[in-house]
């Protein structure tokens, strides 16, 4: 493929690089005696030079001293390691509540040179004119965004109501775009293997293209199910949670992304299959998905996960070669990125040791953009369109009273009924149907806190239908209060749990006000709230000035009760059609296994 | 890359793959119970069916008997292995003196699913036209015949008269053509190292496609020269010789194309780097590059080659990965081709076991297309146009006193001069320059059969420009007669070789009248003739015939003395002169280090 993310095309500078490599005309950079993270043998080789000519590498070897001329800038790497900048495979950047600028310097100084951004999140509420606008945000900074065109907006039609909708021609259309590289995530599993024209659309017109098609099969299911999904054509996959879902996506040829993300861990699992030396590697892929804004800045990004897969028994250069050249072949970008060689983009990383992983400085086509943990780059704060930042739009005033479970079905004279109630789990994407009695008081369903089960609604928001859906859902553990998010998987409708109707109207509209964020509140009172006003997934603030607020409403979380490592993520999953088992969305509860709607009551 | 050498496009058949791989529709072919080579994680897996659709694969697993219906046809494997179908990286089909389908014929029933073929050979006779001819005749099998435009004709500018010439215009003509992948092997290296406008403008046209650029280095050089050649954009190199280079190509991000060919013989040198496991395999391709026919009839083709890279101590899987999944990745098909997975097409090698590489049948796009050694295939005799069985025109008529050397510069009283040799080598593809003194009789040259040094011709065959170059050659171990050979790389010119004028000018004459050939006489009678008037280069004949008239050949050259492997093939580099160090083309001597010609006498 074309790749317009290099700051010249290599048919542009051949001649450059070429007498830069014999000493004909001086290097712009020379990197001098590193050791090379070589990700193409997976060797470390002592005493390295690199030169560097327009963006390009020109020369790898034992001495670049005669490419160094008058105006050639040296860097001495003083025996740091030098590896090719960490590639992301699969990311929201949405996720890290960051405009794309924000998110590009709180990652770049940990090493990622490049990002492979499915924008769903920002498509499911603003449609493709967010994806533009993200696009143009990321064209501002150093950082490579690659884009994957949002496949599943809805993620499971019919079963949701979204801000907008993508369809193949649409696909068709962003694969002319510079910055699209692939088709994101095709969350929407059932259409693939049922056959539908809609799924497989998208994909053909991905395929036309030679792009990759990214996809996200959650199912344990790895024979027929697995296999009609890769014939389909896609070719990479980050929803692994058992090491056989990850074994059998690279037997069948498919990258398995295993993911390591602020709430969803899943190196711990997958990780095995290739630390036990017994497979190649070669479809092996790291990357995060979601990072919330505080993982980014106590953790790290990618240089993080290589760290965790190095903790799961994964070799430091198996790891690399993971998240670069492993990586880059997946989106067949590997001509131009992924590897420290000759003709190949300046994208370097400078690491103090292989047991830190601590990037020390960060080049991108061949130009110093971090050092030390900071990056070198400053735009100015990006001008989001008015159209962007107001995106709540509720029909009718949310009340206490908007918070009744009252199902018509429900026998008048009941005092218990069953219901289905959604189990959440800390750290884990998919959830459990479960069965619950619960008490009935007045007609009414509420939530009963002393079993942990809490009244769920989601309200659409993007077109004024007026219509929600409710349920209940057990897992948070808390004791008091509500908690409310704009950010919704995947429509980001208004998401409202809580243990008592006044709290869960607050939480509501404290949000339907800061135009889209996430709130806990308890007893009247605001604990912690993060605006979002950017589509209600972004802020423009600071990586760190967010991880503070998250930081806050995380304590905030704490407080009322609940233990989970990032609770927001795990809740913002509950409207999910499209993982198991039991989701809610604001046309309402729907079984994800057999897509079908269900009641809240269970008929006996 | 949009792959054209499918059945189908994978978009067209992803509803009926994803139907099958469930069993909602029946497959068209079903193997069962083989071993599966997975050359994606390098395991062996037991037990494993397949089932293909519409020349694709839908599933791979422990049972396709759901995939099984009323029409599909059934494959017992009973046990063997099955990998994906062999791929030679870099071939020239000329050098089997067979035409494509001929060559198809030869190669599939060994395992051969496709090539990338590089026709340099008849485009430096005849042209576009002549690649044209060939693709026109490879559409006829199903061996995938990929093509390589190339990149050098004439191989030297400068140095050669050739039958056409190829520049950055025609690149980029032929770069649209849908059997057209990338470029040749740039053999110019002094061009690209130089900057040349017209090496980097073939280059360019190929790198704005996206399709690879194939290379050639043959200079012992790993560090300035081969860092600037692969910076220039060239992928791959099938000139290594010794360890070092093979390892310092992989090392820089470019495919180590490792060959074994019929004279050629460099595994033996290389696969150390492989077989001492201390590198990542993925970048190391097992190649041909020229094989005659009597190699693909006695010994086999890529099979062979893993044999051959099996004794030297690599192992089978590894082996296996190196011409299928490394080479389709090189030539960026790994979507299509390479592996054994859902979506791929069904080029599928049954092998006996992994001891023996015994191939005992061979699928393409799913059908079987050879079976136990033989082929299923059999189409009617390709009609070449009769300008391309009519392509040796000489000048002026050749009697012994054409082969007489009397250099001008030549002192009429010496009785014995110092001169430049050819110090050719059996089985290797670079000579060296050798310095003797030889005896000179009544003004002129003689051959001096004791210390084995003959006199060779180059004879201008294409324009009747009447241009003829003359030199000294030591090796061949040859006591009488002499050798004529119309395959004389890469211009093709007539290339004469002997003891005597008198022969020298029989074989010459021979060749002129059969439109081409190879030919060994002896006091007057011709011991072994392969007549080859498809450009001079190629006969219609089949593999085994060919295979007799080469065998033939082969024992005449033995009966005047050589003892050399296939040394008509040696013989045949005399005029590269993009090898090194000392080569004779119809203009003269060329000094292959410095690109100067030079004069047979050394100046004392």
């Amino acid at each position: 493929m074309i790749n317009r993310f290099c700051k010249h095309q290599l048919w542009e500078v051949t001649p450059t690089l070429v007498a830069v490599a014999q000493g004909l005309q001086p290097a712009d950079t020379v990197i001098k005696g590193a050791k090379l993270v070589n990700v193409c043998t997976a060797e470390i080789q002592e005493g390295i030079d690199v030169a560097i000519a327009r963006g390009r590498i020109a020369y790898v070897g034992a001495s670049a001293d005669h490419c160094i001329g008058d105006e050639t800038t040296v860097i001495e790497a003083g025996g740091a390691y030098i590896a090719p900048g960490f590639l992301d495979g699969h990311i929201h950047v949405e996720s890290s509540m960051l405009g794309v600028t924000e998110y590009a310097r709180a990652t770049v100084a940990h090493g990622t040179t490049g990002i492979y951004m499915d924008p769903h999140e920002i498509c499911n509420v603003l449609g493709l004119d967010g994806v533009k606008i993200m696009d143009e945000d990321a064209r501002r900074v150093p950082l490579k965004t690659m884009i994957t065109t949002p496949s599943c907006v809805p993620a499971v039609p019919g079963f949701e109501d979204t801000g907008s909708a993508i369809g193949p021609d649409d696909i068709a259309e962003t694969m002319t775009w510079d910055s699209v590289v692939g088709l994101g995530e095709m969350m929407n599993f059932p259409g693939i293997l049922s056959g539908s024209d809609h799924a497989h659309g998208e994909v053909a017109e991905t395929l036309k293209r030679g792009y990759a098609v990214t996809g996200h099969y959650s199912l344990p299911e790895t024979d027929r199910g697995l296999n009609a999904y890769i014939a389909s054509g896609i070719c990479c996959c980050h929803e692994s949670t058992r090491a056989v879902d990850a074994l059998e996506k690279m037997r069948h040829g498919m990258y398995a992304m295993m993911r390591e993300g602020s709430a969803w861990h899943d190196l711990a699992a997958l990780a095995p299959v290739i630390a036990d030396g017994k497979v190649d590697s070669r479809f092996a892929v790291l990357v995060s998905d979601d990072n919330h804004p505080h993982t980014l800045v106590e953790k790290g990004h990618l240089d993080y996960l290589i760290r965790r897969a190095m903790e799961e028994g994964i070799d430091a250069v198996t790891a690399i070669q993971m998240c670069t050249i492993n990586c880059a072949t997946c989106f067949k970008m590997n001509d131009d990125l992924g590897s420290i060689a000759p003709g190949k983009c300046a994208d370097i990383v400078f690491i103090k040791d292989l047991e830190s992983i601590e990037v020390t400085r960060v080049l991108i086509d061949g130009e110093v953009v971090a050092e030390n943990g900071k990056v070198l780059f400053d735009p100015e704060p990006f001008a989001y369109p008015e159209w962007a930042v107001h995106s709540v739009h509720i029909k009718d005033p949310i009340t206490p009273a908007s918070f009744a479970i009252a199902p018509g079905e429900l026998d008048p004279d009941a005092t218990e009924v069953t219901v289905r109630v959604i189990g959440v789990m800390g750290g884990r994407v998919d959830d459990e149907e479960r069965r619950a009695n619960i008490a009935v008081e007045g007609g009414e369903i509420r939530s009963d806190v002393e079993n942990d089960i809490l009244k769920t609604f989601v309200f659409e928001r993007h077109h004024e239908t007026g219509t929600f859906g409710f349920g209940l859902t057990q897992g948070f553990g808390i004791k008091r209060g509500a908690m409310a998010s704009t950010v919704a998987h995947d429509a980001h409708n208004l998401l409202v749990v809580g243990t008592n109707d006044d709290d869960m109207a607050i939480a509501a509209n404290t949000l339907i006000e800061s135009e889209g964020g996430m709130v806990v509140v308890a007893d009247g009172e605001i604990l912690g709230h993060v605006p979002l006003p950017i589509a209600g997934l972004m802020n423009d603030l600071s990586a760190e000035e967010m991880s503070r607020l998250v930081g806050k409403l995380e304590e905030a979380w704490a407080e009322i009760g609940c233990s989970m490592p990032s609770p927001f993520m795990t809740m913002a999953l509950i409207p999910l059609a499209c993982l198991p088992d039991l989701r809610l969305t604001n046309r309402g509860l729907v079984d994800c296994n057999t897509f079908q709607f269900v009641d809240l009551l269970v008929e006996e």
